[in-house]
Formats: C-alpha cells, sequence, structure tokens
C-alpha cells in the first residue's frame, strides 16, 4: 500500500484551483493522509475574530494541494475516495460574513442596506459521541447537533487555462458545498490538465443544506483520500458515488440553472448506464430522483441530482467499479 | 365526530384558487373524505392519450373545492391535516409535455427549438406492496419505485381579490408539488378571505423531487382531511408540520428566491418559537435546516425549509397543538 | 366621431385585472377621454406621507376601468392608440417604500437586513416646458429633468379565469412600466375573456429605465385613447407600435427570461411579417433590434423588445394598419 | 506623441484575462495602434465555415494583449479612450453556435431539445456608408444596417489570481459586449496586478441589445486607444464615459443582478460626484437614469447604468478629468 502523509506550511496553501504548481506528485492507487484547514485560514480563534477584520482577501477558503497524479491527461477522470474525514480541532467556528450568504444582500445581490451584523459562534465538538453543540450568542439557548463531516470544496484545475478562486464552484469541482461529500463516498472530476491538479479543504463539521448564512460549522480536519485514475472516460461536471447512489452535481447561477446542470448530466448518465433513450431516462429520473441543495450562498450555487442504483437495473456500476475498488483499499488502509 | 364526504361531479371541479364560490361549507374539526382527479382531469386513459391533445386549456389540474371553513377570517390560519392518501385506481399516468418541465424551454423561457417529444408512461400501483411499475416506452427496461402518496396541490383563496390557476404556487398554496405533502402531515395556510375557501388536488403516487420532467406519478386519490381553525394567527407562507419537523415553503422565480422565502421564513419562525434573536436563530437554522426541493417545473419553482422540533429546545409546539390535536383526532376515524 | 369622457369616483377603481365587472362599454372606434389616479391612489399629499402608513394594502396602484369593448372575444386584439398623456396635476410624487425596488431585499427577495429608509419626494412639473424639478431632501441639490409622461399600467383581463394585481404585469399587460408607453404609441393586448375588460392607471410624468427605486415620478393624468377591436387576430403578449417601430414585451422572473420572451414573440412576428425563416429572423432581430428595460422592480420583470419597421422591408404593416388608421382618427379629435 | 503599434502573430493572442505574460510596456500617454481579430479567430471565411467546426475550444475569442501600463498597482484605475474602431476587412460574420445565445437552451440552462441549427451569415461592409447589409440565407431578403463599430471585449487581469476565459465578463471587464463601448469612449478598469495587463477584442461592426443569437457583425478592427493611468483611485467594476454619460456596469446571472450591481456603482458613485445621500442618489438616479442591455447571451450577462452628466449639476467631473484630457490627445492624433 502505498501512503502519502501532507500538512502544508501556511505558505503552502492554494487560494484557487488552476494557475499554480503541484505542491506533490501522486501515483495512482495512492493512499493520500492530508491536513486542511478552515476556510478562515485558521485566523478566527474566538467570537471576538471577527473574519472580515482577522481574515486577508483573497486568502480565504485555503486549499491542501494541488496534488499531480502521474498520467493523469485531459480526457480521464480522477476517482477521489474518501476514506476518513476527522475534525482535527476539539472545536469549530461560524459566522456570519459581511454582505456574503443567501438571506443579505451581496456584492451580487446588490442592494443599498446596511450588511447584516458579523457575528462568530464557537461550537464545541464532541467526537467520541459526534455531536456539535451549538450555543446562542445571545442568550442560553443550547442544543447539540449530530456532527457530519464533510469537505465543502474539492477540485482539480479547470479547463481552458483557467484559475478559479477556492470560493467559487464551477465544472471543475471548487466550492461545491454539499453535505453528500462525506466518508464512503468517491468523488468523480474530470481531468482538463496534464497532472489534473487536484486539492481538497474546507472541512465542515456539519452543515445545513445551501448554508444559507454563507459558513458551516467550520474546521480543520486530517482527511485520508484514496486516489485513482481512470484512464479515457471524461467526467463533464463533479460526480459523486455512494455506496447505494449515484450523484451528478451541477453550479451556477440562477439556482435553477444548477438544478438543470445536474439533472441533465444524470439523464443522460443514466441513458448510458441502461441503455434507456433520452425520454424513458428523463421519466425514470423524474420519478426516482433527489435533489439535495448544495449551496445556495457562493458565487455559484450548487444542486446535487442523486439516484439509487438499484433503480438502474444493472446500470449502477460506473467508471469501471472504482467505487468498490477504493473501498476495498480504503478497508486495508488502518489508518495513521 | 363530524365527517363530511364529497366526491365532485365532473363540473364541480375548480381551476383556479379565488374567484370561485364554496361547493360547502366545514365547522372546525371536520374530518373530510375527499375524491381528488389527477392532473390531467382524468383524461388521460392510454399511453396514446396525448395530454396537448386529450386536454383542454384551462381545465387541468383540478382541485376539489373550495370549502367554506366557517370563522375563518382573515388573519387567522387554516390547519389541514392530511389523515390519508390513497390512490383511487390501480394505476397512475405520468407524461412530458410540450413546453413544460426543467429540462426544456417553456412559454416563460423561451427558445426557439422544437419542443421535445410528449410521451405517456403508465404506472402499474401495487397498493398491498405500496410500490409503482415504471416500464420504458423504448424497451423492456422496468423497475419497481416504491409509492409515497402526496398531494401535490393545496390552497386558499389569495388575497387582494386575485384568482390565480391551480397551477401555479404562491403564498395562497397552490400547486407547490413537494413530497413533504404525505399522509401524517398538517398543512398551515394563513386566510385571506372569509371562509378560507381551501381546495385540493393534484395527487402523486410518487413524485422524485423537483418534478423535473414536469408530472408525477399522477393518480386519483381518496384523501381524508381533518379541518382545524386557528384564531387569531396569521401565517404568511404555508407551513407544514409531521411528527418530528417544521417546515416553512416558498414559491417563486428563480429559485434561490424560493430559497431565501422558505428559509427567511423558518429563521423568524425559529425567532418566534425559542426567543432567538435573528442572528441566533439564522445561524442555527443554516445549521440544523434542510431544504427540501418542491418544484422546478411549475409557474413558480418551490422549496421547503425544514427543520427537526427536538433542535428548537421546547420552541416546537406551534399552532397552539393544532398538530398533536389533529392527529388524535384522525386516530379516532376509523375510515370511510 | 365617438366620444366618451370617464372619471371614476373613488369607490370605482380597480385593483385587479380580472375578477371586476366592467364600468362601461364601448364600440369600437371611440375615444374614450379617461383621469386616472395616481399609484398611491392619491393618498400622498406631502413629503410626510409616508406610503406605507397613508395607503392601505391592497388598495395600490388604481387603474380606471375596465371597459368593455363591444364585439371582443377572446382570440381577438384590442388595439389602444394612446392619443395624449397629460398630468392632472402641477406635481408628482416619488417614493421609496419599505421592501420595494431592485436595491433592497423584498418579500420574495427575502433577506435579514432592515428595510431601506422610507423617503417620499415632491416634483413640480412645468407643463409648458415640459419639466420636472428634483430636489434632494437632505441638501440644496436641484435639477430639472424633461418630462416623458407614460402609463405604467395598462391590461386586459387575463386568461383561464385569472385576476391579478394592478401591479403585476404579465401576458395580459398590466404594470409592464415601459418609458416606450408614451403618448403616440398604440398598443395591441389580446383578448381572453368577451369584451377584453381593458383598463389604464399609473401615470408616470418620467420614470428611469428599470424604474430602480420602485417609483417613478407619479401622477394623475388626463388620458385620451382612442380604441380599435381587431377582429380574428391573436396577440400572445402585449405589442407595441410607434410610427417607425414595432414592440413585444415579456414580464417574468427572472430577468432573461422577460428578455427572452420579448425576443422570441419579436422574432416569431419577424418571421410572419417578412416571411422569413425562423433562423434568418432570428439573425435580423439579433443585429437590428434594441431591448428597452421595463421595469426591474415589479412582481414580475418586464423587458420590450424593439426593431424599426424600416429594417422589416415592406413587413412593418401590422394589425390591418390599426395605427395609420388610429393616428388619424386622433388627429381628427380636438380635445376635450 | 508616444505611439506604439502592435499588430499580433497568431500565436501571440490570448485567450483568458490573467495567467498570461504582457506582450508589451506602454507608458501613460500613449496612443496604441492596434489589430484585434474577430471572435472565430479569423477562421471563418466562407458561410460553409461552421465555427463548431472550424474554431478550436478554447482558442475562441483572441484579444490582443495585455499589455503592461507602467506604475500601475492594484488601487489604480487604467483609462482606455478609444479614439478609433475601423473594420479591418471588407466584410463581417455572424452565427448561431450550438448551445449559445439567449433562445436557446445551452450548458447552463441545460434542456434536452436538440440544438438549433448552426448557420452563418456574411455582412458585407461599405465603409464609406458606414452600412452593413444583411442577406438571409433563404429567400432573398436584404437590408441594410447602419455600421456602430464597437469592442465586445475590454478587460484586465482579475484580482485574486484568477485567469478568467476571455468570453466571461466580470468585474475585471471581459466580454460585456455592449454597444456603448464605441469610438469616443472612455473605458476606467481597476488595476488588480503590477501593470494592470489589459487586452481588447472582439469587434463587432454593429450589435443588437443584448446579442441575442450570441453573436454580432463579428469583425477583424484596426483600433486606436489612448492610455492613461489614474494613480490611487480604484474602480470597483468597468465604467464608462463618453461626452455626455457616465456609465456603470455590471457582469452577472440572473439577469436583475447585473442590473443591481449597474445601478449599485451609479448610485454610489453619484453619491460620491454631487454629495447626494444614498436614498437622494438613489432616486435621481432612478428618475434621470437609463439602462442599456450589454449581453444576454455570454457566461455572465452584462448591463450598463447610465446617467447624463448634466443632471449631475457640477459633478460630472470624474477620474481627474481623464475622459476630456483623452479627447484632447486623441484630437492630436493624425492617424496611421
Amino acid at each position: 500500500m502505498n501512503i502519502v502523509s501532507y500538512r502544508p506550511s501556511p505558505e503552502e496553501y492554494s487560494y484557487t484551483f488552476g494557475g499554480r504548481a503541484a505542491v506533490g506528485k501522486l501515483r495512482p492507487g495512492t493512499i493520500l493522509e492530508l491536513f486542511t484547514e478552515d476556510c478562515f485560514a485558521g485566523r478566527v480563534k474566538s467570537v471576538d475574530d471577527l473574519p472580515s477584520q482577522v481574515c486577508e482577501f483573497p486568502y480565504l477558503n485555503p486549499v491542501t494541494g494541488p496534488f499531480h497524479v502521474e498520467g493523469a491527461e485531459p480526457g480521464d477522470t480522477l476517482a477521489l475516495h474518501f476514506v476518513s474525514i476527522t475534525p482535527a480541532r476539539d472545536h469549530a467556528w461560524s459566522s456570519t460574513f459581511p454582505l456574503f450568504g443567501a438571506l443579505t444582500g451581496t456584492h451580487t445581490t446588490a442592494t443599498l442596506q446596511p450588511p447584516l451584523e458579523e457575528r462568530v459562534w464557537r461550537y464545541d465538538l464532541d467526537l467520541d459521541r459526534q455531536v456539535a453543540r451549538y450555543q446562542a450568542r445571545n442568550g442560553d439557548f443550547t442544543v447539540a447537533l449530530p456532527m457530519d463531516p464533510m469537505h465543502g470544496t474539492v477540485g482539480v484545475a479547470p479547463a481552458a487555462g483557467e484559475a478559479r478562486m477556492t470560493i467559487t464552484p464551477d465544472a471543475h469541482g471548487g466550492n461545491m458545498d454539499t453535505t453528500e461529500l462525506r466518508a464512503g463516498v468517491t468523488v468523480y472530476l474530470g481531468v482538463n490538465v496534464e497532472g489534473g491538479l487536484f486539492a481538497v479543504g474546507d472541512g465542515h463539521a456539519r452543515q445545513g443544506e445551501g448554508e444559507v448564512c454563507g459558513t458551516a460549522l467550520e474546521c480543520a480536519m486530517n482527511t485520508v483520500v484514496a486516489v485513482e485514475l481512470i484512464k479515457g472516460v471524461p467526467t463533464p461536471w463533479p460526480r459523486l458515488e455512494d455506496d447505494d447512489h449515484l450523484m451528478s452535481t451541477g453550479s451556477a447561477r440562477p439556482l435553477e440553472d444548477a438544478y438543470r446542470i445536474s439533472q441533465h448530466d444524470l439523464v443522460t448518465w443514466t441513458c448510458e448506464l441502461t441503455g434507456l433513450d433520452t425520454l424513458d431516462a428523463y421519466q425514470l429520473v423524474s420519478q426516482a430522483g433527489q435533489a439535495p441543495v448544495g449551496n445556495v450562498c457562493d458565487t455559484n450555487y450548487t444542486m446535487v441530482a442523486k439516484v439509487a442504483k438499484r433503480y438502474l437495473g444493472g446500470g449502477g456500476d460506473v467508471y469501471e467499479g472504482a467505487h468498490a475498488r477504493l473501498r476495498r483499499l480504503a478497508s486495508e488502509y488502518t489508518g495513521p
């Protein structure tokens, strides 16, 4: 088993997908042990650390990477199986942020009202019981929420020579902020440049659907990823697979276009997998499908289109069985 | 127990919310047994019955009602508890429809491409096993999908003297097409006119999230609704309650505005229920909330904002305990 | 010449299109002299009269009418030629309004920020010089703006038994708020119900494109309309004609759909008028067309697609020459 | 007078803003004579050259540059005055393009319908009479349209280390496709990186508002730009100035957000220029402003907010009088 560990020094984080040299080279089949910093670059250390003051644009949402996968070329697909996602600290931070979030005017949905108050919340994490404690800032209200660790951001270098801020999700992945990206899931990303150049960041101990205030339970993560390369198979938009489901994503504005992209990809993928014609696949996905909301706060919004493999007949075996193979590889990994 | 049964004759269906006299008067506390016709007004009877040919605009999406609830006045809330929703036939119909659905140009998202093919699918319903059978039109592919009966359309007469086609969801309810509206759920609707004038229709044996092709497993329903009236409590947008969750809805375009409306209502409702200030409630809903997609195909799109009552402290008791009371009333009902 | 004068008493105004009996019957060919009240129902009489306090929902945006046109049936088109639009007072009012306008959160684009300040501006109108004077509320800044009187609202009873608040523009017309609707222009409206039931209101002494703050220079108007009926010619969305241009409108959300509707209608109309095929007409409109913004503040947004008749070859003669005929009729009218 | 001429060799064009070394260094005050290729990279040479076949993604929409302006640093503004824009050939090309344009499903507004036909139109340009001839592909219809040469694309390297395809407009400029960017106009672009790194391309002999089919009268241009640097004055979004008007731009999706950005910038700019408070400026822009549509077909849509300088009191003198100064410099330039 080929295991690589990587913990970036502060200056090694990336803030774009694309436009950045690889921090390391990996062979397909590698198990990668990563540390990822939180979206605040670790600078929020108390509820008095307002992000707009302690963080420095554009040094937001750092990602760990990019990693060059040997042999990856445009037209291939990277398969990243998330073996484990473990909070690296005993607490997480959340906040409002001026002109960011779904229920406020933003730089894009520009209004003349003053921004909402900027406020920070600390969540204590109980890793044994897997709960995070919400504590109101104004009053005594408190409640325990189940942890459900995930990564908001994973992606590769974009096509067409672009470099995009890590906060933006698009066809290359990026800041999709979907709760579906948890341990046990394989993410498929189409390769646009030699080596693929994938990176991972923005760990959340938990997130509500849509990440409505703009941030989740932001925390540094110790994450293990098993990396595979599928040669000669392109992937138009990031796709996810868990043991029971296939998922397509779409990231765009307005939100219905994110929905359209994700459903369109799931319909056309279903055609390939089942042999159904377009209309029959459209009908099947329409009745069998789910549509978990990713984010409704970032520079593009993200929707996921999801279908149970059992509804696809024998059609649920995708990417040459990469998910099952990576599951087996992960099961042999005994941890750091 | 006051039980009223109503099965409309063909000319008694309504095609608008508002602009129509009541078909009957009910006292609060009534159990109402209803028959609802499918969205095709029952005219699709084979896969060769194309809706655009056998249906006649605007006689689409008939609803049963409206019912006048005695004592209901503007500023009150109707509580409609769905005791049971049972397919009235052993099959359901679905179809594409020219210029309708999420993955086609429409009359609003107007394009110059020819419309998609219009195609009808028949689903056989096995009420004992609660499964519906998908059968491809082009090929042998078939799969059983679990039934999950629901109503796409429920609403009251709108405010401001408006009358709206039943196909349109808005603040008065209407064609929200959310899978959350199943048996066991209480729907709260703000009263805009004397009597409230609610109506119900558009039964689905099952629906995917977003109803992407524009129709679900459309079927006539035998439905039982327990009706309550909450005096002096207004409701800005339709809300739902099941045993474990509170839900707000929003219906608008673009889809992010439906999301904003529903999340905004859930945040402000959470403030009322918990005593949290706005920012603290925003944070709690952001991390604890879900956002099930209703429809992304109708003339307005619908999103649901949902939170588990257990995350609201003691704050989950709403509308004077109407849901629990209606649950009890329903449990005493022994059926038609 | 058949001339009818109508000045509504306060209780005779309408607040919906549809759902209201006619206030009068007109024969085609009639010249109609109307008084229309301002969008505040005349209740704002000083800069201290805040609309949210002095106006009463839903009694906003009163329209004068509806008028029944004899012989008008579904499938016909009403042609309303605006002979003159003259401010009825020597001043106009404008205001911000809580949660209304393009640069604020609204009930639909729901945010948690407090609303913008509500403020009222008075414009003195100099009818001789045709200028309106802007005067800052906070400071001495003042400037004269040219008057360009228009009606924000004109429409007929909607299809499908609907009734819509006068503030909403849609396929039946309504509150389009386009600066193109000035004297000298003919508006074409498809008839949905017997008599058509048209109404007119919401006079503006002047308006910026998009009506960004939500109101224009709102004023009561003395308006003269020449009314024609085109039998057997349907009109899908309101169209306008001036001496030199043809215009289609679209009203929807998001704004690109209003654009799409208006451009789609202009392309298909161009096909009819020129004999060009769809692609050739699409190309011609793409290069020759204009796209004046109507409103970006109402419950639907409005865009206009506009093309000079001279670019359509001999194809600019529409609706059986109604515009020219109404121009001649207007020229014979010597005023009240 | 410092005059620089630059005609790129085929491999010197850029296809991104950002991520590319400068092709040359300029001192402020330079007059720059440029050749720009058309958006098809010059590969469409007959109506049988379908862009999807003869062009090669991502080598679309080439720009000439980027140019490094000496002394330009983040926080400064580049002023680019377009002295002249002259078609370099006697013809222009337009086309539909599969899944591109406002009246078709796209990769983002993803539909299952087949794409529209791809068709190419040739326009003969008469530079003396300044007219372009439309000729239907299917039939004899032909019409002369006035030329109004402009550049669809101008921009600088984006902030935050991003590189964006030239087809995308955003805060750095890019493919705004506004008809306002014609000769006689000064464009102000905020500097994000040392040297600014501006580039220019996508000449149009003429364009309809919104560029509805996705392309205009695409032609190579000989263009003269006078370059100035305004130190210490930032510019949030591209702004334009002609002799009589100030303009702000916004580029985003949905289209109302492009409108909001542009109007918000014009309101806040008006505050600075006039001393009006926010509400008074909002009111003035609401009544005095125009809103020319840029594009409704690109990856972001563009709107322009425009106000006549004469309505701003003495407030129309901006950027230290750069426009007037560049106008004078241009008047001294006697041409290549």
